[in-house]
């Protein structure tokens, strides 16, 4: 058996040795959500960048921006952060250079040291769980959080993941087994079970419209999106 | 309502203002068990501290030094971190001076900024409780972990004491929801749920026993436990 374990926010990534392993990063409202559908949907390819001066650099290579700062669409960016906005014609086959708060940095912050980095969303869940069966390397999920803090859409996800690899990857943390535990809990009705948490402060802006129930489909796309270099791509 | 925040492990606590706010302090496995039971049949008072060296230093004025460093007794030390050990008569009406990996460096993390530092355990899980929702202030439960990662059985204290809480403190972070959710989930067979997970590595040590279901007994004692200056003592 191989291991799983789960960093429930990137301000514990130093207890985790990264090396050798597959980390696979979530950010399920809304990073990791846009890039998985953006790339199901043609976009060639997702550099995520730790600053909004590195987009705009990019921009002026001929990339679209995209990105948040404190959920707020950036001045001058073509795209903000609803995966809406990365499915559209406009976005077809281009280089789009993304910024965001939690998401980019747990990216940034696995790629030195990870065997290799994917991206991971309820999304392309399946995707994801079929392709690290086959591969004889531990895992290790990183919840992107909130501002450090964990986020509980993506210990959902990093749950979910668990338990669809539970005859290939053992258990090897207890962040890995509650975020299992809580997945059981809520997958009746995984919509519902995140929306009850939407009094939370940091998910009131987030609670009307259609991107929280997008971001909350399972197995939408059958894309694996991975890191190469420093673009995200379709493996 | 007040708020009532989670800190996963001691690794987060500088995401969480602790200014003004009551800190509950756990770890059931085992340093806050065994305060709260060496309070609760006698013991004067406890002195956590950082280091080995200063529990000798107050072995040299009369205090008995308890704790362990990786779940190992320390040499020349009365007491090792079996809640047990603090119940006999030989420490009855005596001050200990305890070192533990895990629960005393939170406690000495929060002691600079909170308003006031509490010691909870399953064991005294109400009377914690009770006493919180008299107070008029925002609580933040500190998880002690282990090796800074976050642990089950502190999770499951953390939720059992949001769910308490309930009608006078409202969930003010996703990691108290999602303790307050594990715990709904393992109420029914507490006990069970804990040894679950005891193929957990850091577990296997202390799954026979009967130190886990000792710590795992709900309202044993009605003592509330408090730091007061340096030594934690029944309020």
């Amino acid at each position: 058996m191989k291991n799983i374990e789960v960093c429930l926010t990137p301000d514990l990534i130093a207890q985790h040795d990264l090396s050798g392993k597959i980390v696979v990063v979530t950010d399920i409202f809304r990073a990791t959500s846009c890039m998985v559908s953006g790339l199901a949907n043609g976009v060639a390819s997702i550099t995520p960048v730790m600053t909004v001066e590195e987009c705009q650099q990019l921009q002026t290579q001929g990339y679209l921006a995209g990105g948040e700062r404190h959920a707020q669409q950036i001045e001058g960016f073509e795209l903000d952060n609803s995966p809406f906005s990365y499915m559209t014609e406009q976005v077809k086959a281009k280089k789009i250079a993304m910024t965001t708060t939690n998401g980019t940095l747990s990216i940034n912050k696995a790629k030195p040291t990870a065997k290799a980095v994917w991206v991971g969303a309820f999304l392309n869940l399946s995707t994801v769980a079929k392709a690290l069966a086959k591969e004889d390397t531990d895992v290790v999920v990183i919840c992107a959080g909130w501002k450090g803090r964990p986020g509980l859409e993506d210990v959902l996800f990093a749950g979910a993941l668990v338990g669809k690899l539970s005859s290939s990857h053992q258990i090897a943390d207890d962040s890995a087994l509650m975020a299992a535990r809580l997945y059981n809990d809520a997958e009746a009705d995984l919509l519902g079970y995140v929306q009850e948490a939407s009094h939370l402060k940091r998910l009131k802006n987030l609670s009307s419209g259609t991107d929280i129930p997008h971001c909350m489909q399972i197995d939408l796309y059958d894309i694996l999106a991975v890191i190469d270099g420093d673009e995200l791509v379709v493996a």
